[in-house]
């Protein structure tokens, strides 16, 4: 599925609060006349968006993919879209049968602001180093401990990962980073965002990720992006 | 200029209604403690976007060119953008000085919606038949009379004017259609669009093109398209 996620609370389903998750249960609430608990790949926070969320549950209402698919999108808000539905093995899990998952965050770098990507950018003026921050994000690859990246407050006791891709592209006024990941940890990519705009600004040596991962401390490693910029790219099975 | 127009009714000034005209006037009116007369060089619809609209207004406030960018920038809301300021010759008019302006059109052409283009495109599910389409374009070029594309209610009595460009463009999903006149009549690029869809559909020949300007007659030309996938891309001088 593919969601604005300007204005949920995120993935997960709240009391008072609107949520993606929430919003797709009620949908199939409303179809099956059954309470439904849909599982995602990634809880994605507060105002971060997904191009291809993938999530499952389980029913025995007989329609077929197809119908699913189309009940769902005449029940739902135009902000949230089901792509695609299919029938899968009843031991698929679509967060832990998955691969890894790709995220993106994009920033717009203008000296300008557009009205049309202030839902999907993160706005900086000044230009950042492209060649820092290529440099800053090598040293994230390979299986590491995201301590440093990891919120704060997060319950997670094992922060130890694979990192498979960062790739960062320039796209005219835009500025892509994609990471590859086997699993992504509570606001980790907006804090290695915010980490590598601060090597593109020149506030941070490009060598320093090695020491901010080994100090294993999240004030070691600045600032965290802001969520609008963030996509939930794939989930790879 | 760049503004999102969604939340606006239009580029024209209306007493009780948000406008983009009534937005900047009232920026400069706080800026210079004076009143304000901000002249477009087109007025766009409600709901219709611009990437750059260009408009003058007189003054004696002693700003320099990009102290009057900054300051407007501060006071607008950030869904109307000044790109640029420039001190112009008395004799410099944004309308009657403008020797063509350019509109583009935003078609998403998709089985299914996306959650983020809701705002900058007309969504068509079936799929449009892009010759056709270039065909029936076709005969919108040179000086023709537009009667039968200008709003039934429009004030104008002349509908003569020179249509220099009308190009169809495919990009994955999306279809552009770039429109270039001498001068626009009110409606005129939603209701040629609209007719180029019906195109697109097999619902009128490409042939019809000249049979429906030559009716002189709006009932002839068939359905507006909707404001939203419409920009003013350009104003040459």
């Amino acid at each position: 599925m593919a969601y604005d996620g300007t204005r949920y609370h995120g993935w997960q389903r709240q009391s008072r609060l609107p949520s993606i998750q929430g919003a797709i249960e009620a949908a199939l609430e409303q179809l099956t006349q059954k309470s439904a608990s849909l599982y995602g790949a990634g809880r994605t926070d507060a105002g971060v968006h997904a191009l291809a969320q993938v999530a499952h549950f389980d029913t025995e209402h007989g329609f077929k993919e197809d119908e699913w698919r189309r009940a769902l999108n005449a029940l739902l808000p135009p902000d949230i879209v089901i792509q695609q539905a299919e029938v899968v093995d009843g031991d698929f899990h679509a967060r832990y049968s998955a691969g890894s998952k790709v995220y993106r965050y994009q920033i717009r770098n203008a000296p300008l602001p557009s009205p049309f990507d202030i839902k999907w950018t993160w706005h900086i003026r000044q230009p950042l180093d492209f060649e820092k921050m290529t440099l800053a994000a090598k040293g994230f690859l390979g299986v590491q401990d995201f301590r440093s990246f990891c919120a704060a407050g997060a319950e997670v006791k094992n922060h130890l990962l694979e990192m498979k891709r960062v790739h960062i592209e320039k796209k005219g006024e835009r500025l892509w980073i994609t990471l590859e990941a086997s699993r992504f940890l509570q606001h980790m990519v907006r804090n290695i965002v915010g980490f590598l705009v601060e090597a593109g600004q020149a506030r941070r040596a490009p060598e320093d990720t090695f020491r901010v991962l080994s100090a294993g401390d999240r004030r070691a490693a600045g600032i965290t992006a802001p969520p609008q910029g963030l996509f939930l790219l794939k989930v790879n099975y």
